[in-house]
């Protein structure tokens, strides 16, 4: 069952894409995400002009070996580029194992391990109490988890916080340059604790609450973070302060029972290998898209399960519906699974590209029963929506100081 | 001194290079080597689609803020692409800035701490013998460090040995597959120690005699083969085990003696902050073009130096001149500069594409005194030579396990 | 460009400063800042009598290899004497490598990486109301960090609190022999927390307030402390038990994560290379004069900045303004700069022999643009204030036991 | 008994010395060596302009308040300079104490633990023949323990060894500027263990050996030397690596069971705190001199002993006949001291400055027993033999590296 073509497809149905398509000889196929929020074209360029070409003639039904060819095989592993490039094949292969197979690619994993996936949702505002109402309206929707991001008085712009856009695709999808941002850790410590103070009082006990610094924090600011929000039990602390230095996590585990996630900037488990294997933390949240698809995500998901950390996928609009119906067969399988990150599939645009049955009731969300992983890629749509170059923004303290964004 | 054009050229004059050239609004200009063997594409994507216009317009002299802004600033740090990107950018800015100082880059990172930069070149051969008079005859040449190689007897190809082909830009230039090369660590010890021992006899004590096992071995192997090679006192070891799991070399450290060197691979220093804290190895190699340039070499070249830990950068085929250029201007300041991989820098086509006046004689090189890098590159040459695709070769155990390449 | 003769001036403009001057056989010179408290003609000795007369002849563009010659080629190495004596040559090397550039010595690191230097100010008075306005009226200059000192009830004297003396010049540099203060742990405690607490009702929540420790708790004694400021949000506590035993730093950490600084008096990285690396402090207070000039604070800030450990340099009066601007051009360069300690440099006599164009603006401070290091040193005002012995005082414990000043 | 003078006396009966004499007001008087090799007239000034000054009026019997007075009470602590400057003062109250009590020092330390001071003496030579032919006549002599170092091949000088010179004083006392002298280990290695071999086949298995790396080699070369030692059972192996980095030890004292010593640069306890705490070391040789005197070598005496380390005092000449007296006074009475280091005394110029009763015989040293140190200085004699400015060599690699002397 001998690969035949491979096709990489740039589209921007609100936010850019890049879909990876494996046809074999008999003529099935398999799609894959590829997108690499900010370097899109890079993963394509790597796809089409270095990868593809040797992945011609191999036999589609050896996952394992193409995964360690394009890993192991080559001289430059890991990074991002590279691994999202790996991961959109990956992904692309095994939804044609589960055509051959006439399975869901979940029944491949080992079959559900649960009736239904939780997901968190986001809740966002210009001040605590707007931020509390969105909340309590997903509450209401039946999400038992909900992360929540507010504005910082006094800077102009706050991560994670909508403003007057009325979704990320519309805040995040359209800049032809990075914006700068400020940060002042004095002004953020100013909210965030009383945000989560009322939260508990407005939203009671039992709701998942979740919080993501977005590395904005040194090791013993995300140490003192974590102390000051210890009476309000959150679900997680995510990206309490940057990734590389996985060191810091033990001085901040030192100091707080928070618990601790982090992981949608890892590619491979060499990472996060000491956060894990120290838990240090406990949830990882590496995207599958991002760290070489199903087969890299599982491998991290199996070495994480030993030292009881759990997974907690990405799930940011920068991942396309193909990810999230990846992340949803493994989470529905993975004896550790903990909770999945979700920013809403109901995008018009983005439906008319990507098609699925994925149902999403009750906070929770199924996987499609499908053969494969149960999504289609409709190319005829993607090219309404052409790629268009958009960025994340950057950060700079108060005195112009480049800092983590 | 904003920057007004940044410009991405590839070419092939024997090898695939890829030149950044960045030119100021008063028409200073500067160029960097961005080249990553074998994922070139993927580094000229990054550059013009996604860095290239960030940077219009950013003031040239701010090398750390630049450098900050693409490392710290983006969501998508790390990773070979992006760090052969920056590197691009980094060495012409630092090209830029020696022009506007009046002085070579050397003078600008502190002055000349040596009066040469000691190379080690290559010695291969399809057979023990062939390889030592390949050594003698650099030996007379001057050298006073040779790697030594030998072909594997009963494996139809062994990385390091030229073969046939009259040098690495005949062997590795033209290749639009990768071949597949087998591996047998049994067959590879029969004829690696022997090797050291007639050589010793052969070549004397003096001699500095290195050896690259390219991550072929498992960390067992290569704590069992530094202490065979023990008595033959290597100038270093290169590459023992594989580059992601750095307690392998604790464990290696533990067996052995030998002078451990590795870093080829390595585009942070996160990759070997453990490698280097706890003085597991004794030589970083590192190279400007995959680390970051001169600002990420600098970094980590700093950081080794307390833990008596020298550079070795990396100088294979696949660093163009102007990596080799910014190379020496590193090597002629740093306090713990060890020595200089080396392939010759004598071919018509490379010379016709970057002109330089680097003297090498007697096994040592110098850096150009003249402002800058000292280093151009010839667009309307490097037109004559297109970007051909090529690969590294992958291997294979003899059962047909995909295996460390 | 050889150094053709270095002459060392001692003079007394308010406070004793060590200055060196480099001249090269082309007439270029360079000054930089050798000054000791207390300890300044052993210094002046050191470089006159046994460092100078070796770098007679050798080129003055090779500052990394003098730095070494002075460092590692000696028998004795480290200690403060000596470091400082090799600060003073290093930081006027580096004024004759801007000058012969005709760039100001940040541009030869690496250029601007912030728009200014964010300066902390002292406030302290003869009790918590006076130190508070003290600070109010700091607060209305600009000022958006101040070190909070106050006198301790029951005290003769306190270090930090100026009296009835108009500055620290008037304070200190008129003491023929070092007056014994006494100390008292418990007479702290008792003014200490309180005057945080009343500072955070007083000035708000948003200015970051310091303190200094100044070595006189012990280990514990210091954890405790930590941990009863941890509501004021310190931005820094400083030198909260002795330099000495890094291990003690860890005993700290382990209680509180109040951000702890430390490192005025440590003269090269090794006595600071455990604090940094195991992450026990936040903030490495070396000063560029104590610690091998621009080289040495180069190489520790390197490396600080890979265990997000920022700078924060010693700004107190026994550092000359030639120290000031070297930490100016350092500090807008480093990726991990922090904050500058400023007591004020506008004394008339300190600026009638030392011509600068710093601006000091909003509690930020702007580096020279003028090639090299930017300031100048008059020696025939410097002819007017001779040097006059003095010193710091000693601290006793209340039954007489010697203890930490 | 309160301190009424205290006196510097520089001399160069050979090599240069720093005296120092303490008077009381009741006339007795004590004598201290201060004398930093190379530094000397930095120790004289940070003497007479900034420590006495101080002491005038205070009692010398409270030996240990004035130790901690001038370590404790200064801002500016350790480093050579102020260490050796305290040394001299305190040795010279030990000999006043001595004096009053009408009692050798050995006597207020404890009294005698052994019958007398093993040494051990230098044996070098232009070959290794000569060196054994040397180490032959210090045994016939009766030394049971000697250092060999022998010059090596192809190098212009080597550390240790005398060439043409009678002994270290023509060597080393009268170098206007330091000579610059060339490293290569690769020679080192084609000598030294040869050395030991042909040493153990002449001299027996029974006389102790001993050998001075003195800091030449990296930690893994020290390792190296270490195993290949190993079958001539060394007394020690004396600076295997640069003393800073303490950690280097650990890694030497993996690889090898030769016994290693360390600490003639060493200043306090701190810097060599982590190799005695985990036991990296056997011996430690920190001079009373250079390490605040017999009140701080006593300290380091005491920790040692916790950790089964001994002491082995730097004999070199560079200290003083009044440093080797109270070297002797240690030894006699130390639980845990090991041997002396000895290069004679019986230089005329040295006699006629410095008289005293040792006796050395059969390569034992006894301590003087009169009252004191039992050691006096020739103020007059001395001044027959004025300062003059001496240095020893620097040390560079053979293409012009600085490297460690």
């Amino acid at each position: 069952m001998k690969i035949s073509q491979i096709q990489v497809f740039v589209c921007s149905p609100g936010r850019n894409f890049v879909t990876v398509k494996v046809t074999t000889e008999d003529g099935t196929t398999g799609i894959g995400d590829a997108t690499l929020n900010g370097r899109e074209m890079a993963v394509v360029s790597c796809l089409e002009q270095h990868i593809a070409p040797c992945l011609i003639g191999k036999d589609a039904q050896n996952i394992e070996d193409i995964w360690q060819y394009l890993y192991k095989g080559v001289y430059w592993r890991k990074g991002p580029v590279n691994m999202a490039a790996i991961a959109g094949i990956d992904m692309a292969l095994w939804d044609i194992k589960g055509k051959v197979a006439g399975l869901p690619v979940h029944q491949l994993l080992g079959g559900k391990s649960r009736t239904g996936v939780t997901l968190y949702a986001h809740a966002s505002g210009e001040c605590i109490d707007s931020t509390l109402s969105k909340a309590e309206h997903l509450i209401n929707q039946g999400f038992r988890a909900v992360r929540l991001q507010t504005a910082i008085p006094g800077l102009t712009a706050t991560y994670g916080v909508l403003g007057d856009k009325k979704d990320y695709f519309e805040l995040q999808g359209n800049r032809p340059l990075p914006p700068e941002e400020p940060w002042c850790t004095q002004k953020y410590f100013s909210v965030v604790v009383e945000l989560f103070r009322q939260a508990r009082k407005r939203l009671g006990e039992e709701v998942h609450l979740l919080h993501d610094v977005h590395s904005r924090l040194t090791p013993i600011e995300a140490a003192r973070l974590g102390k000051l929000l210890e009476p309000y039990h959150l679900y997680f602390l995510e990206d309490a302060a940057i990734a590389e230095n996985q060191n810091s996590y033990q001085l901040i585990r030192h100091h707080t029972t928070v618990p601790l996630a982090i992981g949608e900037t890892y590619n491979t488990l060499w990472e996060c290998k000491d956060l894990i294997q120290h838990q240090w933390i406990d949830f990882i949240r590496t995207a599958a898209t991002h760290a070489g698809g199903l087969t890299g995500l599982r491998k991290i998901t199996e070495f994480a399960n030993v030292f009881d950390v759990r997974i907690a996928p990405h799930g940011a609009p920068d991942l396309s519906p193909v990810c999230f119906a990846t992340h949803l067969h493994i989470n529905i399988w993975a004896p550790n699974f903990g909770i999945q990150e979700f920013v809403g599939l109901d995008n018009p645009q983005l439906n008319e590209v990507f098609t699925h049955d994925i149902r999403v009731e009750n906070g929770m969300a199924l996987p499609s029963d499908l053969p494969g992983l149960g999504i289609s890629f409709n190319e005829d749509a993607a090219k309404k929506h052409p790629y268009k170059r958009s960025y994340l923004p950057v950060s700079r303290l108060e005195d112009g100081t480049m800092w983590h964004w």
